[in-house]
């Protein structure tokens, strides 16, 4: 059995953000040499996701006003959280509603992906550097 | 390490539904002839997802009631993904409350379950062929 | 390549609670000997879930305020559900949001997390005794 593990870095200049990863994690496939096995994407923070979707602005747009409305930045004081001194209390449940991570099938040496499927880090508290983390499995 | 890779396909006659695919996931898992692994089973759409709960009639339809407030079909305007001409930007947010992916163990050559899991396909925009990617490794 | 199997076993006295098992995952890590792989830690009970999230009590009050207004365990008349003459028509749709699983990346022996991750087995449905699985595959 194979294993390869890489790490990306983001830092986003905003609070809330996406950004299409699959050419980086596909990348991270082909410098493995797995031919068959799994890749695992997950963020590495725990404000932050990955998740399978499709590369449409409108889309994208759409995921954050919904969001929004389901966990609210403000007020602040709406999260015993935020008591600590962060005011990422919204964060922590955006990330959860969208995922910490993707498991991706590699077949033939590459991303067993539908025709849609796009890999995307979802940043729920940008403004700082994160990691997401690539993990393979396979032969 | 042994690989196996299979596609179910579905074609709903409605927009919403839900299908037990235990039975076809298991059939997977035997032919495949691993002992101890993992499998994983996606949607390769992005308006469609694989989740494990119960097989109850009413939960299902709990299931429905419940994303349909939580990102109701209509209007459709509500939605900027919709502006490509789409009628299913709705659609993309219920999958993705409701999971792309499960993985589920395998031991001693069988579906490593509690006693109540079931695996679903979930379908949100539904009246065209779809599918679902089984990925299997193990030994 | 290896596999090591576990259950965990929970019974919360309360009908919803969070508990970390960071500590159990990473001693079957250890115990398992795989030094590159992946562990998959899941619920085998429905109305249950396993996710990755920081351990802060704010946090987790905050988790539950907000889960308990997505879906509501009152009035048990809401879920077809529980026509069954269950209870829990809730439980099973808090469990959908939170996730079934998480996969964790095994690197050098120990699980490869970012800086604030902890697994928690989160309940829906307590007062019973519920298992948690613990696959791991690697080398």
């Amino acid at each position: 059995m194979k294993s390869f593990r890489k790490e990306l870095i983001f830092d986003l200049p905003v609070r809330m953000g996406f950004i299409n990863i699959t050419g980086e994690v596909a990348a991270a496939v082909r410098e493995s040499g797995v031919e068959e096995g799994m890749v695992l994407v997950n963020a590495m923070h725990i404000t932050a996701s990955v998740f399978i979707n499709d590369d449409e602005p409108g889309l994208l747009h759409d995921y954050g006003v919904w969001l929004e409305e389901l966990a609210p930045h403000e007020p602040l004081s709406n999260y015993h959280h935020n008591r600590t001194g962060e005011d990422n209390g919204d964060a922590h449940i955006k990330r959860q509603v969208m995922g910490r991570e993707v498991v991706v099938a590699i077949t033939q040496g590459r991303l067993d992906f539908g025709p849609w499927e796009q890999i995307f880090y979802g940043e729920f508290d940008g403004r700082r550097r994160k990691r997401v983390l690539v993990k393979i499995i396979g032969e």
